[in-house]
């Protein structure tokens, strides 16, 4: 990679933290399997619980309830299922609601079939349809077993915070249970789950700051749990067996501590970066649209669209001014597809946006330099002819 | 750890190699999304693609046929389900078959229940009894769907290599899947998907000194498939979804290649130490039971029983010594339970048993250093009392 590149395409996955670097250097110098009972496992397992306080402190959790994944979309598919247990006794989930804004590993709908899944719609302004929600669960077959709602706390393409108390108060009055998708969420604003009132937290590692292929899911308690995803040596109190991915949850563990410590900092320097930035988009294109401008949203995220420029090209010819950006989530900006988010939003998805993503070593010859690269681009674009 | 350790599990897992730390450690430092089209995603991505070239040499596949997880356990609970697709048509599978010596994620059966699954005898040599997986398959009711056979190329406690071609012909005959968990093998023989006539393999980047985390599922082709375990943003050709662990992935190969590449020599290395080994302990405790010694074993692994001797009091005495070993697999090893290899092999789990597994780096004083260990230990037992 050239050493004058910019990267902005934080929501994506974030750069490897210098801490969490520090934490896997010193993890992948140790040769034990935490399952093993001689020193070398048990120093492996002493790592893999300090990272779990680590990663329980970030949401507000207790250490015991945090179950590491091999990421955010394994911790979906492991939650997202008909089949639960309270305690010992099998427990039926009949009916997933999932918000029309959800991450692909979601919207998916895990283990649940196509009939069993519902989308909550979504309103203009980014934000989940509560409403909406209501009337869904009231109309909730009880008989077929207890509903499962699905809503982001912070939306990957928008940084639109949603409502998740909220939801929740819906959730709780119709027995059911929530599932909360923090991925965009923690290290932008503070997050705890008792707050949130929320079963189950979904975490990715990557996101903020640790390595790839490590999440968590966070349980609330462990009186309801979803069957077993991955069966086998009965690592994680048999809730996920394989091989700890060691070093990849101590740099988790270390990535969470400091986005924790540096939450306030990180989030007013953002939000100073960001201004700047929208600011500046704004004063060579006032045509700029920024999606969910009016909602709040996280510190880090502007997600725009420029009339006359195709995502696609956009993103081609940010990449060419040396700015990494996307359009979209990374899952499916690789992929020839539009917007599911635009399109809940009511917009027309054709039109396409971009996504500039802030993170914590963002500085402000980044910011110079997307916005030299948004001026020369926007100068460039191909302006639609106005009807008369 | 103390510098004067003594490693001697590298079944449980084997220490980082150079190779894959350097690999890592480039990987670390670029910040790209394998899924984002960017110039910083596409160097992501290539690395990935030379990894899934390094592990598809290994074992004789087309790289377009690797498919990573994040690990072994994963990869088993996604092949063994009953949901297949041939092409886009359904696929049923009626029946698993699983060796009795099986790693614990083969033998819980992935996604079958219970009723699903049958244990194939083992032999006392620690063979895989062929002539009863022959009546198991002849007896297969074909109604309920295909049959399938998982048997692993080499056991983790023994060692003994199994005879999976000749497994191969009879589930050929039966017109079903063959499932071979090539964790304990590759590094240690030549491994060939097509020589060992497997539909699938599964392989583990630690085992082989990757880090730990990662793992694939090589496929023989993409006609027949498992229905999905972990879906959502559509990675791994939509066969895994999940950001991609990308440094993992990229050490996998790394040591892909090494053990590829060294393989002769290890062997040769690791049956000399071996032989020095078994030899010492043998002088020691004439009466020290070496399990499938009969039988052809990979080059590093010696399972033994010492009459006298608990595996957790032998683990222990190891441990304090300064030698790391382990009473079985170390994803049961530290639970409170019996080698279920031992049993199948038809020998009393109760008096246990203890695994030295040698490795790339393994050398004369660790070797030196295990037989003072075991001649300590030897002269302390308390030999049963001998009846009249």
């Amino acid at each position: 990679m050239a050493f004058d590149r910019v990267y902005l395409d934080w929501n994506a996955t974030a750069p490897l933290s210098g801490v969490a670097r520090e934490a896997m250097l010193s993890a992948l110098e140790l040769p034990g399997n935490a399952s093993s009972v001689h020193a070398e496992g048990r120093a492996a397992r002493a790592a893999i619980d300090k990272a779990r306080r680590q990663v329980a402190a970030l949401v507000g959790a207790d250490p015991q309830h945090v179950i590491f994944t091999s990421g955010a979309t394994e911790a979906a598919n492991w939650v997202l299922t008909p089949s639960f247990k309270m305690g010992r006794s099998p427990l039926t989930i009949g009916h997933l609601y999932v918000s029309a804004i959800e991450h692909p590993a979601i919207r998916e709908g895990g283990r649940f079939v196509r009939e069993q899944v519902s989308e909550i719609p979504v309103l203009a302004t980014g934000l989940v349809d509560l409403d909406a929600l209501k009337v869904l669960l009231d109309r909730h077959d009880s008989g077929a077993g207890l509903p499962m709602v699905a809503v982001m706390l912070v939306n990957n393409e928008t940084g639109v915070i949603q409502p998740v108390a909220e939801a929740a108060k819906l959730v709780r009055a119709a027995g059911g249970l929530l599932v909360v998708d923090a991925v965009q969420a923690v290290g932008r604003i503070a997050v705890d789950i008792t707050e949130l009132d929320a079963d189950f937290l979904i975490l990715s590692s990557h996101k903020i700051g640790g390595p790839k292929g490590v999440g968590a899911l966070v349980i609330r308690g462990e009186v309801m749990m979803p069957s077993v995803l991955v069966r086998g040596g009965g690592q994680e109190k048999g809730h996920r067996s394989g091989t700890e991915n060691f070093p990849g949850i101590v740099g988790f563990g270390a990535a969470a501590e400091a986005v924790l410590r540096d939450l306030d900092l990180t989030r007013e320097r953002l939000l100073q970066h960001r201004q700047r930035l929208e600011a500046g988009m704004r004063a060579v294109a006032p045509d700029v649209i920024i999606h969910g401008e009016g909602s709040e949203r996280v510190c880090n995220t502007t997600f725009f669209t420029l009339p006359g420029l195709k995502s696609e090209t956009g993103q081609i010819a940010f990449d060419l001014e040396g700015v990494a950006l996307s359009a979209g989530s990374a899952c499916s900006s690789g992929k020839v597809g539009q917007s599911q988010v635009l399109m809940a939003m009511g917009q027309d998805p054709a039109m396409g946006a971009l996504r500039i993503s802030l993170g914590a070593t963002t500085d402000d010859i980044a910011i110079d330099r997307a916005l030299t690269a948004f001026q020369r681009i926007a100068a460039r674009r191909k302006m639609p002819e106005r009807a008369a």
